[in-house]
């Protein structure tokens, strides 16, 4: 099981780090030790929207051997989502691979034709510009899951997504405990 | 108003995303132009406890400038609060400043003096070695505020601190905006 998470200039790092923090409990806390990930970017550094600086583990290279492949939203989403090079990039990745997206990451997903025909949600304040990306059915739910793509809504949901993705890997248990060490939404345990 | 966001090598990133998602709004979404902050660290880079890799905007220096220093847990946070350099590092901030800590990071506030005869949290499994660390009544509270310092519990909470903050510091209204648009407990609005 081998996990892409997708980084870019501009997007909004809590989007990525969500879920990031969710999967990747999978093999920290030791529940999956074959579990593994590469932080994805086609530049050497990444700047965030505030300005925050991260490194990817991975630059450029075919997105073809991953399971699972997550992008995140934020201010730089729409230049990306206006990107052939970066949308060409992210095609590279396996027709059976899942992808996945947090906030206007939905965008990009739509730009790259990944929601052609299905149910899809995004930030809120984004659900008009989904809609004109064409044949995508805009959701207000937390999680959307139509199998090949799984759409989370904003920000924050990003630790939605990825505890879903834990519980569909790894089954409800392993979600709990990962959830109570995360210390989130505590009082639903 | 300046804020200085403390990384260091075997943090959890998601300690110091949600505090800096939450109050870093208050400049990108326009409150307060006026908002600023450095990532800090004593490495040019820092590596989490996954391996994920940041760059700090600041490397070393006094911390005497800042109004507002935070410090996230992770499993590197029992290595810095034994680390004497990376202790009198956190004690150059001024004693006006307010301390506050996500998770485990409460065990490096602690082990620098700033808790002592304090009420603070930490994460849950952390609660035992906080009181070790002398004079601390540790309470079971998702953010715990001493005025000079404050804490947040477990790892998501670092969202929870960061609206709590961004209220005592631009009031309700502006917390309710940023929080709708961190998309953070929705229905809770």
């Amino acid at each position: 099981m081998k996990t892409a998470f997708i980084i870019y200039d501009g997007m909004t790092t809590l989007d990525f780090i969500g879920v990031y923090d969710a999967l990747t409990r999978l093999k920290t806390m030791g529940f999956m030790t074959d579990f593994t990930w590469d932080v994805c970017a086609l530049t050497e550094t990444v700047t965030d929207g505030t300005g925050l600086r991260l490194l990817p583990s991975r630059v450029g290279g075919s997105l073809a051997g991953y399971d699972l492949v997550i992008v995140p939203g934020g201010p730089g989403a729409r230049a990306r989502a206006g990107d052939p090079a970066f949308l060409d990039w992210l095609r590279t990745a396996a027709p059976s691979a899942r992808k996945a997206s947090v906030c206007s990451g939905a965008l990009i997903l739509g730009a790259a034709g990944f929601l052609r025909g299905r149910r899809a949600t995004t930030h809120r304040t984004a659900f008009d510009e989904l809609r004109t990306l064409g044949m995508i059915e805009v959701v207000d739910e937390r999680v959307v899951d139509e199998g090949e793509v799984v759409t989370a809504r904003g920000v924050s949901s990003s630790i939605d997504l990825g505890l879903y993705l834990v519980e569909q890997i790894a089954g409800s248990e392993i979600r709990r405990r990962i959830q109570r060490q995360m210390d989130y939404q505590p009082d639903a345990d």
